[in-house]
């Protein structure tokens, strides 16, 4: 009961996030408010979207808990108010922070689900990493940009794929399923905070030169 | 008979403004002949597609209704011949009206099948918009632009939200569901020919200085 | 037996070919590990996996033939070693013929789904050359650029179709699927390497000046 309640917490806290992430990139392309729905509704839900798709699954995560949509309607329509203050008082601190627990929780909820689907332990990592990633790809495909998760060289995917790993490692291990999942969004999590704080770097792949 | 008859007319009257303006954009683009296909196609049918897709519907409406695919192909093929015509004698006055009529058919008929499909009022609304406005964003996806209905501060989606919004709202009051088809498609087409007419403007948001 | 042994062949080349040009095209936009793979892994298997879900075809073919998915993961995680003699020793011209083959598998083997699945000659031939081109096509969106299949000029699709049509006349024609789906490859395969050796080009389209 608690458990659940925790996970609600984050999932809201993810969910909102990554909805914030699509609505500032929306706005810095100055679009308008059609534009800046879309691009927080697609950046919050795409990657969920995907992988209910992939897995054939209805309803859509979205259509069964519709909260989440008012939620995200909720938030465009009351941006000019709150983004002021949470871009001036918390810098990017705060983003970062509910985006690192957003990247842990769609990771292992991609993967327990893919599990639960019948997928195989390779096919459910990625279906993890999907989850967890294509919310901010297509943000960046409808800003006209190179998505930035391709490009960052800081560990983002990454951190979700050790997530899932953990999560899948420590249940063959007989850990039961909620403590699996609470260890791999802490793995998920963690690693991507730590990548923050400590500026990890993945190495830049160049083309050979002929 | 004759109102499946006028809705049939809508439907052609808005595939052909959808697809024309894709096959105008692939040549602004100067893209070969598969580019010109592709892209008139998915401006047509990649709303539709995409709502079939989220509502797991099949046969996709496309394949039930092939002749649209036939006319989407003989247009791409006949192109050279009348797009000049098209161009110098209606300036883009007839697409105006054209592609208005098929924002308010595609609208209602997204609204109304996803209200089959048993989706809430809220998630229905959703497809409506989305089987309106997804062709669009994804001919501009494809071109490489930012799609032109985020940032063009014309109101275009939301003429889709209100006619959505009167077809459920006329349903719920009692009338028949042609009668509130017709009026959605209405509202929409109509809002959309006043916000041309008289240039109303969506306020732009702007994300605020630090 | 040894049909399918050939298949097979031709169906990992097609698959190195296509995972090969995102991972180059990846590398040109300077991506890190996460967007190199993601781009290969679309590369290779976009173009199935939208023909599985229009069709609603589960397991997925990548979920079905995993195998798949660890040769494009050990492609990429190898790619500093390979390369550069890839690069070096055979030019385009290794990968050239390798994305042809990869043309032709993919063409006939999206169309005869297609068949099997239940669709009409038309839309059989549509999935073929969704099949080929929409991996590629997804490859360069996520690298924002215009698809190049859509301005190369120089007939790639149409190979596809060409090959479809072949393979579906032959079966017409009271051939067996086996011989009529090679003959398709050789059809599609064939003029793509013609196209090439004798740079035929396909005219370009311009819009009509007022």
């Amino acid at each position: 009961m608690k458990l659940t309640a925790l996970l609600i917490a984050i999932e809201v806290g993810g969910t909102v996030a990554f909805a914030t992430s699509g609505l500032i990139e929306a706005m810095r392309k100055r679009m308008d408010v059609v534009g800046v729905f879309s691009v927080a509704f697609v950046s919050a839900f795409g990657g969920g979207t995907v992988r209910d798709l992939l897995l054939d699954r209805r309803p859509l995560f979205w259509v069964e808990h519709e909260a989440y949509l008012w939620l995200v309607f909720a938030m465009v329509i009351t941006a000019p108010w709150w983004l002021k203050a949470a871009l001036r008082d918390a810098g990017s601190r705060l983003m970062d922070g509910a985006d690192a627990f957003g990247l842990g929780l769609f990771a292992i909820s991609g993967t327990s689900i893919a599990v639960a689907a019948g997928m195989s332990p390779g096919v459910s990592v990625l279906m993890g990493a999907t989850t967890a990633i294509v919310g901010g790809v297509a943000r960046d495909v409808l800003c006209n940009e190179v998505p930035k998760v391709y490009q960052d060289h800081r560990p983002y995917a990454l951190c979700a794929v050790a997530g899932s790993l953990a999560f899948l490692g420590l249940g063959e291990l007989g850990l039961g399923s909620e403590l699996a999942s609470l260890a791999g969004i802490a793995v998920a999590t963690g690693s991507r905070l730590l990548a923050i704080a400590f500026d990890w770097q993945l190495p830049g792949w160049r083309l050979p030169q002929k």
